[in-house]
């Protein structure tokens, strides 16, 4: 769709200049005189020719069609232009211009002309208040500013999409000097049409692509980002994805600078785990994630074999292996019997295995020591520290002729200093064996690698999340009071306590058949927080129960004077784990399920899982032990395990049910769920459910807790 | 001490040879060569002449005394040498030779016999099994490999300490080419005498120095790392140090490095927080610590102004701040006012500040707006993003000649790449504006800079712990069982709940001055577990008690039939938030104090606080205030708030109790203390005192819990 914008035959420049500092006048030299191979028409109506070049007063006095424009008149004429080139046949349009819906109120009129331009014409919009696009594959520098000044950037496997123009040259050119070259670049600007998402899906099809790189203050489909997580996964390129704007003080400096105001972090953090994406937070990961993924090779599993020449590296390594979730892989005896053959006694065969510095003076050794670690089977990656010697360079000439037929991946620790390794590192990279100037690095690349690998695994073998509950209907009808949400928990097969609805002035029944202590409850539609009114009563034996209506009806009706009481709820009180359930709809992202150990402490702790839903009982389960508090459910300190299946599919029916009523229902919150131990079951002790419509607490219950 | 080791006037080195690739001929000719200006004599019986210089067969042949030998002959002859240097009043040696300690059991008998030599000749020797020292204010290359092959290498006031030779030299090349010169390194190799942190004391005291960088893997005498820490604040420099080996993979891979099993991790960083360290994680670190300590300029707060040209920079400049506990400062409306005249009515001016790349262009406002900036009396440090433009050469000048006036730190984000930037950073490093090639960098060291700033004042303003109570006598003698451990802990002034001791066969009095429910538990100096055998009853009414004696008393002579018992413990159950709390000794680093909420989950979060003891009641309280889990002690949703000035008076006792008693008593466990609400007090409801002596459970109270 978009391969007219980055491959147009012919570009126009309205608003040309003569002036090279000027927008319009440095995208002007940047085309003509940097190689690309397409016509280019400048417009202005002041000049008759601009650097030797023909100029036009106006898109319809144009020779020929042209695929692109690049706009750089003043801000109020933008909207005409945009029209005009709707009329010229014109389909894609970069707005360099600025004044529009960043600088807030100012620019608001102007922003909705553009819109309706941009609706009326059909043309589709880069911008406004981006610095252009470049594509080095047709050497076309369609842009203004210090990224495009420069003719020799080197092209590479990877797109940068960027939200701030200015900082994705700082990107853009520190990855050049490293090495990392990029086929193409858009700063997208306000995104008034074309957005950062619409860059990814593109750039995630195209074949050279082997990473997409995006910087990215915020956006509004969250749904779509999901997707476009999942379609990187199936077509095996990541997502690189540099996300800002993630503190308080973050987003407020994300508000003033592109007015995007953006959900919580959390919804972004839980869109990046589900998907194929890479988080980046400094400009060396891009760097190394390039490295590791312009290659396809894969992981199989988390266990790294650490070479080295030298321990303190390897003992550093380590810590960083275990810090980033890799494990150290026990090598077979049989690999390291022949490895004994091979090196000095003194060697270390532990892992990391160190072969000594005096190993490496001795090649084929050496070659021969890391061929079989590669090759031992309890190991899926290695991480080699560079051969420190004068013999560098032949060690790593025998490496890359061995690099072909590697069955893992390799990465490379450099031992000296990058200037050291010049003369051999850029050949290992090349032949897919990356080199790393400092051993974190190559350890954060191998567990992006890892990561990436288990995702992509974990996609092959997933089928569709499974239902374990029949879709219900819903009435948005009604009202939710907490008879009512039960009753419709109860229809995804979610258990609560056993209960009886005693009219507020009905008698109690003779026979209770209710497992006592009971909890009691006002039953009312007015009351909002029924606590707080005296409303709510725990462990009340029989003997006590007359007495506590009487007295409950009495203390409401003295601080709620205005509620209508329809009843009292007599509520059998399970025991259990107490956890806190919820499920709610973000606007942007979606339906997200949320999942928590009760009390105080673990609010404080902020122990909290989030997955978006709907997902099957397996991934339930994940979504639980991804708590710290799980091992408090599996016999903690000679306690009974909980009923850890009953929960799973209780959480999986929650995230089927706000599935599948995402539209009405804006949150469900079940604080507590009692899980009892293995065998007896889980039940909602209380349930509130809020719909869309109302926007407000449509349940009688409340407070965070019973108690 | 060090002087003549690290300024020698002759220097022989025993085992020198005339290949280029032995250490002693990798020295020889380094020491030759690379413009040492003292005298270096040869020593090996084979050679008459090495490279032109005259050859010694041994050192009682030298024709005036040399201050430091360099050891390069087969581990076995080494103690031998020593000896011989010392007969020839040699001070100092520099053994390079391995096949000591870190061989393991195959090298103690050689270990042995050169701890002998070393003890006898009086000579003080840097490892065995080092690559040496460097001290490039005397050109003197003292040492092999690759660290020692370039004479091209820059002093600066950096001073390198490394446990590891092999990684030292990573660690030195890669600053060198970032522009941080060292003057000396050390490598200690086994320090068998010379250890890390007797060089740490010597580079603290030496002029030149502004920062002493430590590769650490482990060390012995935790007491002098704390010490030196605190001379570190007091002289103003910083130890950088870099530990590895902290998690269990690392440690692993540590002690078959270099042997050196040490202390938890815990330890180190306690040690590390309380005194002059900045923990490295990374080559990066050092880098930048270094950019910003080699300038004595220190903030009087966290509050950073951010000065961009670009939002998207400043977007990601504000997370980082805040992630490192920086605050974005509020400038004063003065400051706004006459930013405001300056600047575009664009540019935002909250902070971060962006004066807009149309700025940039305008020398010299851009650099009065920054001006302005920094006078602000709101700010502590700015962080400032380099001028984009093509006259960035024109900013960086002012920007130096500035320099001296200006009255806070400024660190510089580039905005470009260190090639882009190189015709001036290095103007503003010298000026002491460091620059940083990565936004996330400038921020770590704006956090190094105001932790370590802090802590000085910290220091400056600090008197000795303040004792909040009297030291009491502890009879070594005795074991504690519960009652002793609670009546030793009153003599500390720390509260117990009221109790009574009824002997076994004793009866019960008449008139229990006792407040119901008490709990019940029987005491006896054979029971180690008393729970286990049912020895511990909770909530007692009087009515059950007899009942209750009875029966546990049958109970306990079933389960534990040939305890002795003594009698029984009765005691109140005062109410409040269950805390733990703990001292004990460390034989390395000393008595420390640890404080927790009580329960099973603050256990799973390991919200856990350490401090060295003794402290006072101000400490204490910052102790306190660093758990998470403080505020539930604070009136969390709507509990009374808790007697935290009691606990806090509490915390500093035990911390005296501790320090008092460090060679007597190995540990003690409060679990629980017990929190009333504000004047209620702070009750030890179970103690358990283990003495060094018995490394064992001195008290028949135990089990992590009462209940």
């Amino acid at each position: 769709m978009l391969d007219r914008l980055f491959s147009p035959r012919a570009i126009a420049v309205i608003g040309a200049s003569p002036e090279p500092r000027r927008p319009g006048g440095h995208a002007l030299i940047a085309l003509k005189d940097y190689g690309f191979d397409g016509e280019v028409f400048p417009i202005n109506p002041r000049y008759a020719e601009i650097n030797g070049m023909r100029c036009y007063p106006s898109v319809q006095d144009l020779p020929r069609l042209c695929d692109l424009a690049l706009v750089a008149v003043p801000s109020a004429d933008v909207p005409a232009v945009i029209e005009a080139c709707g009329r010229a046949g014109i389909r894609f349009a970069i707005v360099f211009s600025a004044g529009f819906s960043e600088i807030g109120e100012a620019g608001a009129d102007l922003q909705a002309s553009l819109e309706a331009a941009i609706r009326t014409s059909g043309v589709r919009v880069v911008g406004p208040n981006c610095v252009g696009i470049l594509n080095l594959g047709r050497r076309m520098f369609a842009g203004f500013g210090a990224g495009f000044r420069n003719p020799h950037w080197r092209g590479g496997p990877v797109a940068m999409i960027s939200q701030s123009g200015g900082f994705s040259y700082s990107i853009a050119a520190f990855c050049q000097e490293q090495g990392i070259g990029m086929d193409c670049m858009v700063s997208t600007g306000n995104e008034t049409d074309l957005t950062a998402l619409d860059f990814i899906e593109y750039f995630l099809e195209q074949d050279p692509i082997r990473l997409v790189a995006v910087y990215l203050e915020g956006l509004k489909d969250g749904r779509r980002l999901r997707a476009l997580g999942k379609r990187a996964l199936e077509v095996g390129k990541p997502i690189a994805v540099w996300k800002v704007g993630n503190t308080e003080s973050g987003r407020k400096a994300a508000v003033s600078h592109t007015a995007n105001l953006t959900e919580d972090y959390d919804y972004y953090r839980d869109a990046f785990r589900e998907g194929g994406f890479i988080e980046l937070r400094e400009v060396y990961d891009l760097i190394d994630a390039a490295k590791v993924f312009r290659f396809s090779r894969r992981t199989a599993g988390r266990r790294v074999a650490v070479v080295t020449t030298s321990g303190g590296a390897g003992v550093l390594i380590s810590d960083r292996c275990e810090e980033s979730g890799l494990e150290l892989a026990e090598l077979t005896p049989a690999t390291k019997n022949e490895l004994a053959q091979l090196v000095p006694s003194f060697a270390s065969l532990a892992n990391p295995v160190d072969l000594t510095a005096a190993l490496a003076q001795t090649e084929p050794k050496f070659s021969q020591a890391t061929e079989l670690v590669v090759s031992d089977p309890n190991v899926d990656l290695v991480i080699l520290r560079s051969y420190p010697g004068r013999d560098a360079q032949i060690w790593a000439a025998n490496l890359v002729a061995s690099a072909p037929a590697l069955s893992k991946p390799v990465l490379i620790s450099l031992s000296g200093t990058p200037k050291d390794a010049h003369a051999w590192a850029s050949s290992l990279d090349e032949a897919g064996i990356a080199c790393y100037e400092a051993p974190s690095r190559a350890v954060t690349a191998a567990a992006m690698l890892c990561q990436f690998s288990e995702r992509e695994r974990r996609l092959r073998t997933a089928t569709a999340p499974v239902r374990n509950v029949p879709q219900q209907p819903l009435d948005a009808r009604i009202r939710f009071d907490e008879v009512r949400a039960k009753q419709f928990l109860e229809g995804y097969g979610i258990r609560t306590p056993r209960r009886l609805f005693v009219p507020i002035q009905g008698e109690l029944p003779a026979r209770i058949e209710l497992q006592f202590p009971i909890a009691v409850k006002i039953v009312s539609a007015d009351i909002a927080h029924k606590t707080e009114v005296g409303g709510v009563q725990l462990r009340i034996e029989q003997a006590a129960l007359s007495r506590t209506l009487r007295q409950m009806h009495a203390e409401v009706s003295s601080r709620a004077p205005q509620a209508q009481l329809t009843g009292f709820l007599l509520e059998e009180m399970p025991q259990g784990v107490e956890m806190l359930l919820g499920a709610l709809v973000n606007p942007a992202f979606g339906p997200i399920v949320v999942l928590g150990m009760g009390g105080t402490q673990a609010e404080i702790y902020r122990d909290v899982a989030r997955r978006y839903a709907p997902f099957g009982v397996d991934e339930a389960r994940d979504l639980l032990l991804s708590l710290r508090s799980a091992r408090l459910l599996e016999g903690y300190r000679g306690a009974p395990p909980a009923d850890i299946p009953a929960l799973c599919e209780l959480v999986s029916r929650v995230s089927w049910l706000i599935a599948d009523h995402q539209n009405a229902i804006s949150e469900i919150e079940m604080n507590p769920v009692l899980v009892g131990s293995l065998g007896r079951g889980v039940y909602a002790v209380d349930a509130v459910i809020r719909l869309a419509a109302e926007g407000e607490v449509a349940s009688p219950s409340s407070g965070r807790t019973q108690s």
